[in-house]
């Protein structure tokens, strides 16, 4: 039994080494090879809390996570989880991993993936929106496995401190819409901060925020613009993000090529740009980045 | 974060401390003042899993277990658990417990204490059916909460082996059941073990196996005896064992005084003997364990 802390996952858990164990979680997920059973949620005293696990062939792990936003204000992360690795095969506990960092590491491993898949590695100006812990991550894993230009973040307040932190501009949101090839938008927001009529022709966008059906990070004219619609899962996406729920319904997404990350990977499918992937985050990306956490700590 | 592995709950979690702990669940739980969502399970490869959260005002816990009998022959526990406390209020992952030795150690500190408000705490001649690590644990903690004379075991195999590592006699099943005046059944065997017809007139029993409606562990004979039927939880040993749930729908239930062990600490019950525990384990004692091994740790 080994006890993975951040300092260690950030050691061991590379950028390489994260979108390696996220493209192999999508891909094992779109061929029915994840087993994630429905989570468990709970309210307690006012906050989320799920409990969710998920197993392949050869790794068993159960992610705990709840959602206190009023961390916030004592400076504690708003969003906190633990993760949990067993051996499917002799039920032996394996690794007791920080899943705050973790869940922050596989969110910016997709979010980078999916840039490489649908724009490639070289990216001119990337904007990511938010300077919350996510933002920081998606910052952090663009920068060593992209190969970024110019780094915009925007945000409602800290972004000049995360601007300074990891090495990029801090700038108004209108500037980083404006400007950027390909946006990360990170934020906690229930109402769109995306707006299309300000997107330049060409790009690609990740929105891993809006993961409630009323909630929306991207407007309706940014997804009149998108020419591909990338998810991490159909079900997942179509059940919590308001980002597709809602112009699913209201008829905005006929004539897009709505595809799944895991089969665009299998299937080698060329992505035709504007394209936006939207992650809610699956099980199936905790157990992949779990199991190679432990796997490179041996 | 901290990390109790077995060294150090032995170490922390004393017999004292455990039976405390899971008086305060069973008395907590008897209140409804913990709750233990439906437990998810699976099977994998065959063998049973199992996710079991449970909350208090104070404590978020997940208790993650697996039974693997082909383990055995590998010389590994059948049953390995691993468990998580997290706090309630900041939602923050506070310490990762061995769940394969906070089990063996809650599960003997129910017994013992179910002894103590049946029985009284000195015990003539107790007697350990089983060798494996629950037996183990029952006679550590038996050995040093109780006051016992003469301690026997008696199982199909390891039991001479046990009797020499805790200090008892290893003796045949017959001896054992005509000379204890309390026994522990610790078996994973589902056809009886504890025969009525050989036991004395005056007895305290607490049987931990059986946990499938299908299972016995205990005979007829023997809850024709007993004046007292006490369990952890009624909703739980009305679903899981056989030992309630056979004689019951036979009707040899009837004129028993069926009692929840918390219920009877927390009106101060007294006890008709002879009388059974039958415990199939709750989510609260794994719950208070783990609170109060961390509470002892800092």
């Amino acid at each position: 039994m080994i006890f993975i802390d951040k300092e260690k996952l950030d050691e061991i858990l590379t950028p390489d080494r994260a979108v390696n164990a996220v493209r192999e979680a999508f891909v094992l997920f779109s061929q029915g090879k994840v087993n994630q059973p429905i989570r468990q949620s709970f309210i307690i005293k006012g906050n989320w809390w799920g409990v969710m696990p998920s197993y392949t062939d050869f790794s068993f792990v159960v992610k705990i996570v709840n959602v206190i936003n009023k961390n916030k204000e004592k400076g504690l992360p708003p969003v906190q989880a633990a993760v949990i690795l067993l051996s499917p095969d002799n039920g032996e506990p394996l690794a007791y991993i920080d899943g705050t960092y973790l869940t922050a590491i596989r969110t910016s491993a997709a979010s980078v993936l999916s840039t490489e898949i649908s724009y490639g590695k070289k990216v001119g100006t990337l904007g990511i929106i938010g300077a919350g812990l996510e933002a920081e991550y998606h910052a952090k894993t663009a920068l060593r496995y992209l190969s970024v230009s110019r780094l915009l973040i925007s945000a409602r307040k800290r972004h000049v401190d995360l601007a300074k932190k990891v090495g990029g501009e801090a700038v108004d949101l209108d500037t980083l819409l404006k400007e950027s090839d390909v946006i990360f938008s990170t934020t906690s927001s229930t109402t769109p901060v995306v707006y299309g009529d300000k997107l330049k022709e060409d790009f690609h966008l990740v929105s891993i925020g809006a993961f409630t059906p009323d909630a929306r990070e991207v407007d309706d004219s940014t997804i009149r613009k998108i020419k591909t619609y990338i998810v991490d899962s159909l079900d997942a996406v179509s059940k919590e993000s308001g980002d597709y729920i809602q112009p699913k319904e209201s008829g905005l997404l006929k004539n897009k090529n709505i595809l799944e990350i895991g089969n665009i990977i299998s299937n080698k499918i060329k992505i035709e740009r504007p394209s936006i992937f939207k992650s809610v985050g699956i099980s199936a990306q905790d157990n992949l980045s779990a199991y190679y956490a432990y796997k490179y700590s041996l």
